[in-house]
């Protein structure tokens, strides 16, 4: 199975997908609008897509590209978001003055910085990627380098510190896409994402939720995105669970009707949430 | 009224700000927490904050700060983001070879620089200051830029070329804030901004978003938040129509029974949407 994942070998979509699919060929893409170019044109049979992280929220842009693209959902997979201290190996903590990774891990690691004041941060493009420099690079900037465990065990660096969070409940979810044409509906599919706009009217939400919970669907998750070119109307994104057999067709009827574009990002077995 | 905006003076904001107050003293501030601090601290009377780009959507990160800030919005603000060619005067179109400007309006403006292949981007943190940088700073590496018409009035610059975005509905909505001790609820305030969040069980949002329906409050919006620490678990944002006298505070009970934390942002004049 080649996997398009959005960063570089070892970064936590990478870890998401070994946790989906254990054994995997990798393909790296450095944006995610070239991994939704990757699975579509064939270069890769899947791609493992952030949707959604517990501390940051919605990933916009590949909710946006989900919508426009003719991919579709075939699963979903989860992976804790804990940052590393990689160093070379034999490298102590006290040794280390300078620390490379991304802006977002920085911001996330504030306890580790506030306890060692004396650090360096120096700004990298990826955390995987900070942690193959620190390998494979003699003329990088950093001595010790900030990101997932796999990029420290992939590239044979030591860690040093695990957990280095501020917030250890991080977690990212994603959705395993696949090509629109090899959609295959399984009965056993009790999980959905899709997304639906509605008229501007009052209290034409409450109606369309109300689709949901009258099919006996637990609305996982929601969430409203603009629609460009129709300012204040919006594109809602919706996760339900039990979305199977013949109450979910009459569930995407009832939402026919309130909405003149349905679109179903996809059914696939639900995973464990962590 | 001293308004304090994240921005240079000349940004959208501080255009949103003179289109809401007329006259005002600005107090810019470099990112949005400095913008909260200074109404806090009393060297702002309001503040003038983006809450959502009908394009972008969102602005998440002010959503969470006025959850978390003792502010209350009093007001709120729409501003078309209309993106200007400023030059120095007399310069020619043909004549521009680098413009400057924030990244994302060199994404706004792609038919631009798709018509003038030659013209080189260079990155600017901000519009507004690419504009000034280009009047002020002799050194500096552009000779044209690209922001708002504001900026361009501001520091005496030439508009060679209006609307360069590529959607011209583009609007930023604004919440204008003040400290929380100063709430002076109007009975001619029909429009509110409130938070909640759910127990997570099926049908709440449905069941929650009823208590605005049998209340006849127009739901205008509606944005989902992570709580940090509480994975999949939401806070969500509802803007809501016709939220004055009895029937407010009928619906504030309704949904006191339903959430366990309920926040009212704010309660303020309707400001007709572009």
């Amino acid at each position: 199975m080649r996997v398009a994942v959005q960063g570089e070998p070892g970064c936590f979509s990478h870890a998401a997908a070994l946790g989906h699919f254990g054994v995997l060929t990798l393909v790296p893409c450095r944006d995610f609008v070239s991994l939704f170019e990757a699975v579509l044109d064939g270069r890769a049979d899947r791609g493992c897509v952030p949707v959604e992280n517990a501390l940051a929220g919605a990933v916009t842009e590949n909710l946006d590209l989900l919508v426009r693209s003719p991919v579709t959902a075939v699963g979903e997979a989860y992976v804790r978001v804990e940052m590393c201290l990689a160093v070379r190996p034999g490298t102590r903590l006290e040794d280390v003055t300078a620390v490379g990774s991304h802006p977002v891990a920085f911001r996330q690691c504030r306890r580790f910085f506030d306890a060692h004041p004396e650090v360096e941060e120096v700004v990298a493009y990826d955390t995987a990627g900070s942690i193959r420099d620190l390998m494979m690079d003699p003329d990088v900037a950093w001595n010790g380098a900030i990101g997932p465990a796999l990029a420290a065990d992939l590239y044979g660096a030591e860690t040093l510190e695990r957990g280095l969070e501020d917030h250890p409940r991080n977690f990212t979810r994603f959705l395993v896409v696949a090509r629109a044409s090899e959609a295959r509906r399984s009965a056993r599919s009790p999980k959905a994402s899709l997304a639906f706009t509605l008229p501007h009217r009052p209290g034409a939400l409450h109606d369309a939720l109300g689709v949901f919970a009258d099919a006996g669907l637990d609305l996982t998750r929601l969430e409203s995105r603009p629609i460009p070119g129709r300012p204040w109307e919006y594109r809602f994104f919706a996760d339900v669970r039990g979305a199977s057999g013949e109450g979910w067709e009459r569930t995407l009827h009832a939402l026919h009707a309130r909405s003149d574009d349905v679109r179903v990002i996809g059914r696939y077995p639900e995973a464990p949430a962590p």
